[in-house]
């Protein structure tokens, strides 16, 4: 006999779909999710469809949220004229865990990358430029990944900001701070070097 | 602000709660779900109700099945005087594969565990016992692993067997084949010494 019952595979194929996961992975999750009590199970699906219905993207800056707008766009302790372009809600934490930056953020839930079939209207690019018409915004910091698709959604992102008449950054390149110069990469160093500053 | 939203942070919680999954994890598959289209998030519900509600355990060896007796049990083609006692359906499958051995199996679905809270009778020791009864068979082969737990619950067990007349082995210690001496550990050869074989 090979693999187990067949409505045991299918959870496992299931479980084994998701990113991250693996057959092996799949297997012990599987087996977990059928030694959990029926309350517990509910519990657990409740989790995700509750998610799912909450959820929503903050109607400003599209971060995830359980409001309209989220709680940074309406706080008013931040400095509404700075934006920081970012992919995906897990780099807004990024930013969050430095307690420094006290601007706002726009979450484009991607980057543009003809080879994964992602064009620049599938991510949130056109809700960027339409905050940009409030003349209290100063400064649009792009910080997309350091890989080809985020560098490519910078440029094409500042392509379409310029004319606005509105300062368009990027992050720094440079070595990362407590690293082992021997064992950076080429491409960095040499930013590194272009970037360098006097002391 | 830390953190996603209260609902998204409430389902991360429920996904890093399951075993093997950190808290990265638990956020990437939580962002996964949240970009599942309503439909498929039905097909993964229902994969989980699913298995939970068919797959029931083998009246027979307590292996997963969606029968009452599993394919195994109920099988004419295996040997049904050997009985291959495994603490999980894992280990089933580990045999399976091997395609060697052709007779059938218990699941134990655990080991003795005194530290966590495993007695002999948490697990399925009696349904072992009670298929013993069955004058067809001759050798109970202990494949628990090799582990303190698994090494207590075979002994347990055979001393449970022995007075009822059937045969009771263990699986063999030694190298793993393929593997390089150099890197086993002591216990493994001082196993593989005592239980060398004339050539």
């Amino acid at each position: 006999m090979n693999g187990f019952t067949p409505s045991l595979e299918a959870l496992i194929d299931k479980l084994a779909s998701l990113p991250s996961i693996g057959r092996k992975t799949a297997q012990r999750l599987a087996f977990h999710l059928m030694s959990l009590s029926d309350s517990e199970t509910d519990d657990f699906i409740n989790a995700i469809l509750n998610a799912r219905k909450k959820v929503k993207r903050c109607s400003v800056c599209c971060n995830f949220s359980d409001d309209d707008v989220c709680q940074i766009c309406s706080s008013k302790e931040r400095d509404k004229s700075v934006i920081c372009v970012v992919e995906s809600p897990r780099d807004v934490q990024a930013f969050e865990r430095t307690n420094e930056y006290s601007g706002t953020y726009h979450v484009l839930h991607g980057a543009i990358s003809p080879m994964n079939d992602v064009s620049p209207e599938d991510i949130c690019i056109k809700e960027l430029i339409a905050r940009l018409s409030d003349p209290e915004i100063k400064e649009v910091i792009m910080a997309t990944n350091p890989t080809v698709e985020g560098e490519a959604t910078a440029m094409y992102i500042s392509k379409l900001i310029k004319p606005l008449g509105v300062k368009v950054s990027r992050l720094a390149y440079g070595i990362p701070v407590g690293a082992d110069l021997e064992y950076a990469d080429e491409y960095t160093l040499v930013r590194a070097i272009e970037g360098r500053k006097t002391l």
